[in-house]
């Protein structure tokens, strides 16, 4: 069977959208995955099938009804054995430790909100998952749930050929990445970095990683920090405290 | 003149995909913004415009070469007075901030990339931004750059209403937002929160920071350290060292 995503949104009509094309495309073609929507509107309250109401408390902008979600959820088929993501600003950041987790399960339901957001009983009830792509505010959940879906699909068994699975790579270690060179191996003027064109293996693996750990360092002190204290145990659960890793 | 978005990409199909409906859709028929792509694969080289070549020094994948992302860059009119934004995981992560300042200019200029990335060398001759969304690994910088569009294009002046404004408070003060409730009062035997339904407003906004305190502590560890580290800051700098920020 394949895996299975099931979206619940105000605006189905943006899936599968960009997730149609290219390597996520192919597979939907393949039935590698598959994509469903329920639209959130069709479960709405009264003849203009209202989903939102104003928050209690105060405050501007509206909230999505429980009742309405619940019911949209409900009519999700075996819900109850898949994780039920809801994209939110307010979640816990998505990793790709998560993205792991979501394929090597049977499918995903994902939750998109719009306005304010959704009442909170309704996460509770559901013991739904939030889930942050990070520290910015888009207009829904929409590209948030694109998002998670794209780097789920990549994935999974069959969907990438070998030449593309060494993307894997962009973390390895807690590090970013190392710059990439390709031909020509001079453009104006800039050359790649002879280490490259020396076949010495062990020491294009050196460079690299300094470069990886000089990119880090700069772009990403948060993981640099990680990184580094992760070392420093390793260091010292070897008994090595008097000499720097550096040396 | 509208805010101007162009993509540099191997699918130009993509673009505005999502984005030409909902908020940012009404906003692009407005023409409040607009789209335009460059489509790389125009640049290639050779009978079969090769865009890529293998990586200098080994490895899996393929490396967008510098010569034909060079082209592609300058054919973008305007190219020099625009941020170029090129998608990539080893980049900075994108925040509010960077939305704010994109949205303050005319427009921007994104570079999405496929395989392994780009060459290095054309991201430094162009002075290129290197930006992440977040840190999982997704099939190409397409998705991205809908999200970094999508969190732009929100921000433009007329697209959005004095109700959906609200949602700038997802990160107010540093902390992630209070859960949200509306109507019914009642639900599946779960109550809103008393306080809420006070009408006693000064209990209501202590009882929202304490919320919001709540959720950043346990869900964001980041968020919630720059946080103390601040108010902490703030303290000393009163000379109030003797007593608690809680009491």
């Amino acid at each position: 069977m394949s895996w299975k995503a099931t979206v619940v949104t105000l605006f189905p009509e943006m899936f599968p959208g960009p997730l149609g094309q290219s390597l996520a495309g192919r597979a939907l073609e393949k039935d590698l995955w598959n994509c469903e929507t329920k639209d959130m509107r069709s479960f709405g309250l009264g003849r203009h099938n209202a989903v939102d109401d104003t928050p209690f408390g105060g405050g501007a902008g509206m909230v999505m009804r429980p009742d309405v979600v619940d019911a949209a959820l409900a009519s999700v088929d075996h819900a109850e054995s898949l994780p039920v993501i809801y994209l939110t600003p307010r979640g816990r950041p998505l990793a790709q430790a998560d993205v792991r987790r979501y394929v090597a399960g049977p499918g995903v339901v994902l939750l998109c909100g719009r306005y304010e957001g959704v009442d909170e009983r309704v996460l509770q009830a559901r013991a739904v998952e939030q889930v942050s792509i990070g520290d910015y505010i888009l207009s829904g959940g929409e590209l948030a749930a694109l998002v998670l879906l794209d780097a789920c699909v990549r994935l999974l068994p069959g969907v990438m050929g070998s030449a593309e699975s060494g993307e894997e790579e962009s973390f390895s270690g807690g590090l970013l990445e190392y710059p990439h060179y390709t031909r020509p191996a001079e453009w104006q003027g800039r050359v790649v970095p002879e280490v490259l064109l020396s076949g010495n293996h062990a020491a294009i693996a050196a460079w690299r990683r300094e470069q990886s750990e000089m990119a880090t360092r700069e772009r990403r002190p948060d993981l640099w920090a990680a990184y580094d204290a992760h070392l420093n145990r390793n260091m010292v659960a070897g008994g090595d405290l008097s000499t720097s890793r550096r040396h």
